[in-house]
């Protein structure tokens, strides 16, 4: 094989894929990318099975072929060459020469025989929206997935995002059992209703190579198993997972008893200043004390204590309430306007964070009170 | 103690003496900053014992006294706070009320009867220099101290650098067994001369706090066991460090066999190319192949193979000798001008590094060639 390409698009296209590579595999070749071009243009290809990402290169191939190449390796030399054309060439042995200017560095591939390609799939109906608003709505919900989940079917479930289709509406959802994220935005067109769990890992790396604005559009589509995501040159498929996912429809609210509206940065430092006296895996909670047009937020723990009083506009009775302040802080940082509004039930009833227009809805349980006194 | 100053302003002062705090110690009141307003300013201090730094704020005393506060949630603290005016007000048990704005916190603090303050010394002859220049020259000299110094006195000796003053020059030296630095550069008066050995850690933390530029001095005092720096309002007091540092001038040579002129920036990005290939702990050498016009470097390691060419300016015989990337590396990336040159004797002996105006000399043992091939 041996083929000429721009090293500033083979890196892009080397660290595009490599987001699709396990750090540490128990099969070698997984930790590979595959370089195939047989197929009418040089592919790069990276697969862990359940995510895998292929993009193409623009260039000029010479001997058609295939190799896989050490991703770590074959990326950190393609990242430190100058700028200019690389001709990668490899003989039968997969032996490996990069060459770009006047630095050459040979290396050892593999066949690419026992490397897992994409699954064809069957494509069906698809969703096509901006790059720009699908790396958003996994921004303001990937974070509450849960990171440490046990092996039951409804834990399993909770790796992932409930993604649904809505007519014109794409919601994405996780949860963790403390909070819940939803976020919801309009579609140019509209669309089959549609219900999957997709990883949070595959949503994850997706949104780091989702990096074209709102005018470049990425097309989804569904089959009974995967995930199916391409854009510009590059296809991203991901196993969907099995089960059931819990019904966040179900924790809506339409009655409340107090509702807050507040300046978000004042209300994020403040949260955030108070934070600095608990230590890692201490659960101090921090306490509102919500009363007319203030609200006073208090924390104590071993290292001292703080107490801050800031201006709010509130309609409905006075409340007390405590919470974990990082799952405050959370929801928080993902909210772009400059007030957010808080809904609050009771003391000990699940309470609604909500940005201006509604489209993201965090729901968030209070720490029991009586306990934290 | 009661007193208010502006909050940025203490944000400084507070991280300048942090740099003077261990992070972990048996005597937890090291872990302090000492606050003490009964001698006509708001002075703070951090002191390690081996280091010591001291600096006064700007403020207005309401109460005098003197307080003991954990740095590192003192400092979180101011740090988190919102700029404006804050105010410390200590009780007698040393409970620390700390308010800015609507925020208030509260921290437990110490007598600080049990701190050790800097100590008092008699200042002899005092050398003026640039913030700007002291700060380049610990720069370019610290990252070749020897890091895991033995328990012997030699070893011991190599912990710190060598501080010498030679009339209207001074000079920064260290060594760690493989390779030596060492960098002068001009006074603007005479002093008397000097020798002394200054612990690395001193000098490197001295250089974080030395903001100012070349119009902003910093004098230099020296006793029997100490050094001090004075600048702005700040002191930092060092112990020094007692033996017999290595004669770095032995190793200067007059007659070398070849001498190179090389562009730093591209041989920087070679090697660094280079270093890709060898994995950390791995001590895979490059090699040099010295000829009329050009060098070709090589490396091999089991990741694979690389040799590029450089062209560059020789006089002198051809060599082909060794070293270990990163220490040749550590050089070039402290030297400012656009060539380096580089003089080698033979393929056994030290190979010296030099910027333009040769205020810097870097002498680098090869590694043994024959072993290499």
């Amino acid at each position: 094989m041996k083929f000429i390409c721009n090293r500033s698009d083979l890196l892009s296209a080397v660290q595009t894929v490599s987001k699709a590579i396990p750090n540490r595999s128990t099969m070698s070749i997984l930790e590979c990318i595959l370089i195939d071009t047989t197929k009418g243009g040089i592919s790069l290809t990276g697969n862990d099975t359940e995510l895998g990402i292929q993009t193409v290169v623009e260039g000029q191939i010479e001997t058609k072929g295939i190799v896989a190449l050490d991703a770590k390796i074959f990326s950190e030399i393609v990242r430190k060459l100058p700028d200019g054309d690389i001709t990668i060439e490899t003989d039968e042995n997969y032996k490996t020469l990069i060459n770009c200017g006047k630095a050459n560095f040979t290396i050892l591939g593999k066949s690419g025989e026992d490397y897992s390609y994409l699954p064809e799939l069957e494509k069906g109906d698809s969703v096509v929206m901006s790059q720009m608003a699908l790396r958003d709505i996994i921004r303001k919900t990937i974070f509450s997935i849960l990171d440490n989940a046990e092996d039951t079917p409804a834990q399993q479930t909770m790796k992932g995002e409930l993604l649904e289709i809505f007519g014109d509406s794409i919601r994405l959802s996780s949860l963790d059992g403390h909070r819940i994220s939803t976020y919801r935005i309009q579609l140019k067109d509209v669309y089959d209703a549609k219900k999957v769990i997709v990883p949070g890992k595959s949503l994850n790396e997706i949104s780091k190579i989702l990096t074209g604005g709102a005018e470049d559009d990425v097309e989804i589509s569904f089959t009974s198993n995967h995930i199916l995501f391409e854009f510009e040159n590059t296809k991203v498929v991901s196993r969907l997972i099995e089960g059931t996912f819990f019904d966040v429809d179900k924790m809506n609210i339409k009655d409340y008893e107090t509702k807050v509206k507040i300046n978000k940065k004042q209300f994020t430092d403040c949260i955030d200043r108070a934070t600095l006296l608990v230590k890692e895996g201490d659960k101090k909670p921090i306490i509102f004390d919500v009363k007319e047009g203030n609200i006073t937020m208090m924390i104590s723990s071993i290292l001292g204590s703080m107490k801050e009083d800031m201006e709010i506009e509130k309609t409905g009775k006075d409340i007390m309430i405590a919470f974990n302040p990082k799952f405050v802080l959370d929801a928080l940082k993902v909210i772009d306007d400059e007030e957010v509004e808080i809904y609050f039930v009771n003391s000990k009833a699940p309470c609604f964070i909500k940005n201006t227009s509604e489209s993201y809805v965090y729901v968030v349980l209070p720490v029991n009170f009586a306990t934290v006194q």
